[in-house]
């Protein structure tokens, strides 16, 4: 099945920085051949000695085997990473003990082409669960060629090797300083499907050339993940492959920061963000089936996560994403996706915009009500909604896209 | 909008025993003329003096006036039911003080015209959410018509007259003994979209002859809606006025039942169960643009809790539902779906058949999995999945429908 572009998919690949220190490669593994697409389907990312790195993965009980040993590798390894391979087409998980000596060819052929540790060997895999795999070395077998093929990131080809039912390569990138010192940080992600983050979102990868220390960096990625990838649904599935890696490889010159406190972190704090929320976007606007982005701000919850509760049951009922595919401005089917999210609201005092257009107030249909302006504000491709459930102070903001008949044709026709 | 029938349409609605004492009526409010369909958009059922009644709602924190009001009328009257009126059309859930002021001009007009206490007059409203009232006395206006029509239930022109999106007509019934008395139930309910129970599901309303005390009958109804109205799912929406009451009119003579232990309810317990079981499957078979039965079958879970919610996030996964309604044998995605669910499983131990074939064992996909095998059951349209999460001793099971381009369909015309 030959995929739709997102309507969303931007003209170019954008421009990111260069990132001191970290090189990669692409190569073809063959594998998309029998789809009538040859194209590469497997990357190599190598950072200097030295390298901080942290991560988050998916909280599912059937994660993949890449998933396992990537916990395993950060523990062993206190935080330090030098070498990350991904591959698409066969998401390695359900695959039994056959996908663990796959993991260990490749990381075997990491170790002895590259001359690094196995604690700091990363791998990420992606695409059909419980697909056996072909043999051990289906990935490792590739190293050599990799590693002759190293240099600066071609960071648009990375992003494509690692697509799948992606639309468009997805990459974001910001440049700040730290103590004077210019810093880079570059970003790609994947994911269209199955995507309701639950610590990450799918396949992402981020890398700057600041000096972090490891324990910092874990602590920057988490408070930087859950506002950003952690606020994104599709189609509140979650991925058994999320993973989500911050590398720093310090060739920047920038001082090394080692407190999460240290006042010289605040623009790179804020770049991070950036990077984070922009690559956030561009999932949800790759989402399968897109046809509109949603924004959903949920006010006056009794605390953050109560918000964040209330926005994900608005972005993920069918109903509504239904509703919004179709243009409808049915406010009637949001009252009822904050009714079962069975969090603290005042009913009665609850109050709904789209965009700024106050639709419900007073427990009903507020007396301002314009149809014709709700109609128009959901005929576009950007949607805003807004919630003040009234029980509180917190806020907490989502973003999704709409339920659309080429989602079903996607996951009707995808894996065969 | 013009509705396909459900592929599980009956040729005919069902014969329902006759239930001593019930009484009923329908008529047209007029609601439909303006969609081009002039058809009853309301209904009335009568039950003689000492009628013992039960309810469950909806948890939803945005219910409907209707609910509010039966939920305090059961809490009045003490568990009895004289009157029953429903109306199509709108559901009167956040439509402000006007809600409110439509039910007390409907129950004055009940307790004026049928002469019964207004504690037991019951209410039920399905539609539009948040659509403003055309008039307070719209539904009560028309309580002297439906006295005059009041006679043996039309058991199908009642079930016909509270439909929304619903393609046909549901309705159950049985008999039994209670101490060698013949016993009736019968039953009708409607739903189709907007269903992920959360106590009890959509509009269902169940009368019998019997003759059981209000506390018993509570006890039996919540015992009952468990396994069967709340454990079927279309799209994990829950509804703002899900209602399910059962009336138990004593008119058959039989001796009144006031202990739960009494051994002489036995067949009757079992009798109730298999009439909400059909009507559970009826939900189900209608659902928004079913194609597809799905049974999801959860065993060896650590509890039933356990079990369910795992039931349920396999049902309500958009990406198996696609993957349903194309034939799509896709075992990966219940895999995922398992795994997202956060609930306790042995992954390695785990098993999956579709109908009597075993797909995935240790950790991986079965070796005698036949993919013939299992996309020939994936091409009809009753799909029975079993998982063994080998986790302990305790068992589920669900019931869904699949995710067709009809839903995307009837949910972006619906309303307008």
């Amino acid at each position: 099945m030959k995929l739709t572009p997102s309507p969303f998919a931007p003209d170019r690949f954008p421009d990111l920085p260069s990132v001191k220190g970290v090189e990669a490669a692409t190569a073809s593994r063959g594998f998309y051949e029998k789809r009538g697409a040859l194209r590469d389907d497997v990357f190599l990312f190598v950072c200097p000695e030295g390298t901080s790195v942290a991560g988050v993965f998916t909280r599912s009980t059937t994660a993949s085997a890449d998933v396992d040993w990537c916990r395993e590798a950060l523990k062993e390894g206190g935080g330090r990473g030098r070498a990350l391979v991904a591959n698409a087409g066969n998401s390695n998980a359900f695959t039994g003990k056959a996908g663990v000596l796959k993991n260990e060819a490749t990381l075997s052929a990491m170790t002895g082409t590259l001359g690094v540790d196995k604690a700091e060997c990363f791998l990420a895999a992606t695409g059909v669960i419980g697909e056996p795999l072909p043999d051990a070395a289906y990935v490792g077998k590739m190293l050599p060629e990799l590693k002759d093929k190293l240099g600066p990131p071609d960071w648009e080809a990375c992003a494509r090797a690692f697509m799948t039912t992606d639309t468009f390569p997805k990459g974001a990138g910001a440049t700040c300083e730290i103590d004077g010192v210019p810093v880079a940080i570059a970003g790609i992600l994947k994911g269209s499907g199955m995507i309701m983050p639950n610590m990450a979102t799918m396949l992402c990868y981020v890398f700057t050339d600041a000096a972090i220390a490891p324990d910092v960096l874990d602590r920057l990625l988490r408070d930087t993940v859950d506002p950003t990838l952690n606020s994104v649904t599709v189609d509140g599935d979650t991925s058994t492959s999320d993973t989500c890696m911050l590398f720093a490889t310090g060739a920047s010159g920038a001082p090394m920061i080692d407190t999460l406190e240290d006042p010289r972190l605040d623009g790179f704090r804020e770049a991070l963000f950036d990077v984070f929320r922009d690559l956030s976007h561009q999932l949800v606007k790759d989402g399968e089936g897109a046809s509109k982005f949603v924004e959903i701000r949920v006010e006056g919850a009794v605390s953050q996560s109560s918000a964040k509760t209330i926005g994900l049951h608005i972005a993920n009922s069918p109903l509504i994403k239904t509703a919004i595919a179709a243009g409808d401005a049915n406010w009637g089917r949001i009252v009822m996706a904050i009714g079962k999210s069975l969090e603290p609201i005042a009913k009665d005092e609850m109050r709904i915009w789209f965009a700024d257009h106050l639709v419900a107030e007073g427990g009903m249909r507020a007396s301002g009500y314009d149809e014709a302006l709700a109609t128009a504000h959901f005929a576009g491709d950007h949607i805003a909604i807004r919630v003040d459930v009234a029980a509180g102070r917190d806020t907490w903001t989502v973003w999704t896209c709409d339920l659309t008949h080429a989602y079903v044709d996607i996951n009707g026709a995808y894996r065969t």
